[in-house]
């Protein structure tokens, strides 16, 4: 009996999690209402303030909540052994990214990119999310600061390139890529790929 | 006479602009009020309601400058003759971009990259400014493309990579990399270029 009571407390709060991302994603967390919330999940106020005691606290938890998918899902493809090239490491972010949470999914779309937009800008302004994002971020490039050095063991990268550099360019490609999907709309995955192959295959130019 | 005028209200509209600026890179679109961008300007309401309507109003020649600047800067460095390697291109962009209007340095640091991302949020819930940055990155698009064309024809990369995608992907990590500065603070654009170069020497991986 406890336990179903759980389940169902689980189920209630993800629920009103995944509406109110939804809603901030279309409109963004200042334009977002408590009202716009209770409508997009059909609970009364009662039921939603029983779980978040605010706009404040629900702004909070979605946006830890897609840091933490965010920083996971490079953590994740980063533990592969052996670790793939950079492009399919990539690849892989996004796709794992897009893939995540399918309640987000607008006309077919993930309105994951969007979201992540603008929690960037909501960490700019609040000192607690912002050492969240921090903390993720350091640990994404200890993990993938690591495949580099993989790289370079196996030779296949030139000895003398900073890993932490290599692995901040890796993540600012994706990050960029995000920032693409959720302006621009919808773009394969493959376009990255084929993208970053044609950079690689430059090789090294003086 | 009339030419100090001129002269004059530009010089009052720039002032508007570059405070309205500074005051938005700081706590954002949404949390800054009239009164914060009067007093950061110190000037009374009368004199800036001259210029602009409202904060909508002012909020929408900043957008539309930041993205204008940031076209501006990508065509600009794009258009060198021979085009310079990747790495050389895309730290040029970035150096620009944070040498744009010293105005927005705070304590010897430029809140540009701030403004930046807080643009691409702003974008997301207008749909004229979303025009705006779309048409702003077909044209960037254009113009980084012609280059990729220049390096294939030159041999110094595949023949076969879509010129469209590598310029994308270019444009991703320049993007990406405003990010981490906008969201982790000053990281000398040298990183980024350590990193696509340490990339590039990967040359084709299969």
């Amino acid at each position: 009996m406890a336990r179903v009571s759980q389940e169902h407390l689980e189920a209630r709060r993800r629920q009103i999690l995944d509406g109110a991302a939804r809603c901030f994603a279309r409109n963004g967390f200042h334009a977002t209402s408590m009202q716009d919330v209770l409508k997009e999940v059909n609970l009364s106020a009662g039921a939603v303030y029983r779980y978040f005691r605010g706009k404040d606290e629900l702004i909070h938890a979605v946006v830890t909540e897609v840091l933490d998918d965010v920083r996971t899902a490079f953590e994740r493809v980063g533990r592969q052994a052996p670790p793939p090239p950079p492009y399919e490491l990539i690849g892989a972010v996004i796709g794992e990214l897009r893939r995540e949470r399918p309640v987000l999914r607008v006309d077919g779309s993930s309105c994951f990119p969007r979201l992540v937009v603008q929690v960037w800008t909501e960490t700019l302004r609040d000192d607690d999310l912002a050492k969240v994002i921090r903390d993720g971020f350091d640990k994404v490039r200890a993990v993938w600061g690591a495949i580099v050095r993989g790289y370079q063991e196996a030779g296949m990268m030139r000895a003398d390139a900073d890993p932490d550099a290599v692995a901040r360019t890796m993540i600012a490609a994706t990050q960029g890529f995000l920032t693409q999907q959720a302006l621009f709309g919808e773009v394969p995955v493959a376009t990255l790929q084929i993208g970053l192959r044609g950079l690689m295959s430059m090789g090294e130019v003086s």
